[in-house]
């Protein structure tokens, strides 16, 4: 039997046209086929009928880049220089990290991306099977890797032990249905040559993605060239390492030259606007980078640094930004952060058959209701999904033809369970803080 | 008797510190009195106890600068030069306005600032009367102007006209308990220097705030200088209109000579991040504006142009730019704005008794529902408040020592009634634009 899903408003995707009273079809978790209601209908004798009424049904929203169980630390510490912030609170705490925190952290933010309307994301951080696990739990789609770095980690201990690590999840998840694993390294100012260099040579091997952040702020591309004499894409293409499976974080300092080298060997860069504002790393050159055809995602970077995981305001303040900057509101538009926030996201991800609600592609999608007030009137939809949508507007969300949340409630998580184990979690770092003699 | 109110975090101003398990005490429309709860209790016998439980108490946010009724053209047309969009959309449209259209938009924008905590705003537009009555039903307190051009107004018709009305306004609401009445030249290239001069004279007489768009873009800064040989705020300053009345909305394209002059004559700024942002303006030099000490309000703008109406998003936006555009942290501070989102819009607005939840403020006040995915853990209440919260998070508003909302539901408004009408109103406005040939 098959489902028809039936919304006032389609997205099939950032290039079609909004379909009115349309709909799609699914079987298992593909959707095979779509049209008007009425055709449709008429079109499938056996199925189940779905009308979800006076909604936007779109792809589901891809969180190319974050840092999910950060969000136990949300709001810790503001407006700080980013070394304070690190070295007073983050890394102290970090240091005496539990797997519980990373598993609970991470389930907490799913549930704050699910109610934003994320189908998928990409992690990097400490103790990722944690992530894992509450990733498999909640329905999600992932790619994850734990960070690597020189020094000893909190939750693999010394560096070589990262690299088995590593290898072990890539052989474990070779072929799992929803979940990926990238070759992780932190950045060129954590890991030396060396040690990208095995990465890369890792991810080759395995035909991996090597997730890495690159050229975040103006003191890494300094501190890397005091290092080793070179920028950071140097260093990095002369090892090999910028080609089709690199993902590249941030990119705010490239300049027009590096940009153009990354296009051309078919990297991919994640965008997070509001991590690199928030930080004051910059704001990363997005409309040149679009201009070459080099594939850019979105990312809302970790929730300690955004202080969030909502694609819709990252959707909103990457074209807003770029449209202020260039003093021209033609410079971008909202199919262009849309098309970042969706399937060129799923794409640099390494899941090419989602993004879009098109025949052939998986049925990963999301539900706006509109029904809500900052969504009157509905000349455009795509201009309310962009522009004035809110994360908790989301009513409904599919993953592989499954529901993970049906009239606003998440089936595959409880919420209360998630939000009372964070205000633990919430005293026991407290504690650790105070001990640690640190101002709060 | 009195009403007290406890929730688990108040922020009384944003130069108090937060107060956790403390409670404000309410004698009819005024704060009479604070501390913890269980002190409080005690000492007012007869009492009405509200105790919110999860939530933060906070002043609520004033929204220094709108155009309400033109939430009915939100996403009529997108990522547009200004002048195509105004000139294809906006004013065919706005040739025909009517009442009715200016009076559900504003309700509809009304039920939006409402449940993003906002008590009051300013509003600009045309026939204002109904902007009036949309507020009077509402309960919020708005300071309001009918928009003076030289050009003949849909509203009004020809200019002497609109001074009449001005003038009417002014007489009639002068001792009204929540509106006021702002003379609002719409900018300084759309009113000759006379007519502005006159705006001036009429502020004077009456003691009424002037409220006028100044220095948005660059190009309005050239067809000044082109027209009349002077920038604007030269042109401003010889008519006298420099001043403790004067509300200069934008001021993207101000030089640090000016902010001087505006703050040495005490004139007040609101600042529209998303709006400069999204027309493709720029950026706005709020870092240096305010480090004069000059008083700086926070602004939407039109929600046709934004595309919302909220206030959160607009305090963390006009952090998170000046971070990012300074590449520091901590050049601007959530506690920066907000103060413009509240007590300083309040002042800027000429409602100075209210935008603290202190002794002798009126109670005007919203709550932040804390059980919500992005709100937790709740180390930071104020960081929760600028960099966390959403819109609809907002549970309870109060103005005057009356619930506006309750437990997410409006009273003063009924909202199915407004989104039923403006429907009807997108039907009509379609059909001008197929009428007039627009593009649609
Ligand atoms: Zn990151
Ligand atoms: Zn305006």
């Amino acid at each position: 039997m098959v489902k028809i899903i039936s919304a006032k408003w389609i997205l099939f995707s950032s290039e079609e046209r909004p379909l009115k009273n349309g709909c799609i079809v699914i079987e298992k978790d593909r959707i095979i086929d779509l049209g008007l209601k009425e055709e449709i209908i008429s079109k499938y004798e056996n199925s189940e009928v779905i009308d979800l009424g006076n909604k936007i049904l779109f792809p589901g929203l891809v969180n190319a880049h974050t840092h999910a169980p950060m969000s136990i630390f949300r709001g810790i510490a503001e407006d700080l220089p980013l070394m304070v912030w690190l070295k007073n609170y983050i890394f102290p705490i970090e240091a005496k990290l539990k797997e519980e925190w990373v598993y609970w952290g991470t389930k907490l933010s799913i549930i704050e991306m699910i109610k934003s309307g994320i189908t998928m994301f990409c992690d990097m951080y400490l103790f990722e099977k944690e992530v894992i696990r509450a990733v498999e739990e909640s329905g999600l789609k992932a790619l994850v890797g734990e960070g690597i770095f020189d020094f000893p980690s909190p939750s693999y201990g010394p560096l070589e032990k990262g690299f088995e690590l590593t290898k072990e999840l890539l052989k474990n998840f070779k072929n799992h249905p929803r979940i990926k694993i990238a070759v992780s390294p932190h950045t060129l100012y954590t890991c030396s040559p060396e040690t990208v260099k095995k990465c890369i040579k890792l991810s080759e091997k395995y035909d991996a993605k090597m997730h890495i952040h690159l050229c975040e702020t103006k003191e890494e591309i300094e501190e890397v060239k005091r290092k080793y004499g070179k920028k950071p894409v140097e260093i990095l293409k002369e090892l090999g390492g910028i080609n089709e499976n690199l993902i590249a974080v941030h990119c705010v300092k490239l300049d027009e030259k590096e940009i153009e080298l990354m296009a051309n060997h078919k990297a991919s860069i994640v965008h997070c606007p509001e991590s690199n504002l928030k930080l004051g790393s910059g704001i990363a050159p997005l409309t040149e980078m679009l201009k070459t055809g080099i594939k850019v995602g979105l990312g809302t970077d970790g929730p300690a640094s955004n202080n969030d995981l909502d694609m819709f305001s990252e959707m909103r303040t990457a074209c807003l930004i770029q449209k202020g900057l260039k003093e021209d509101p033609t410079v971008i538009k909202a199919e262009d952060v849309f098309k970042m926030a969706t399937f060129w996201g799923a794409e640099i991800l390494g899941f090419s058959d989602t993004g879009k609600l098109l025949p052939g592609y998986k049925a990963d999608l999301a539900v706006l209701d509109l029904s809500h007030y900052s969504l009157q009137p509905d000349y455009n939809p795509l201009a309310l999904l962009v522009y004035s949508a809110k994360s908790g507007f989301i009513s409904d969300l599919m993953i592989d033809g499954n529901w993970i949340m049906r009239n606003y409630k998440i089936i595959s998580i409880n919420e209360e369970e998630v939000i009372e184990k964070v205000k633990v979690i919430k005293k026991e770092i407290l504690l650790l803080l105070s001990q640690n003699n640190y101002l709060f």
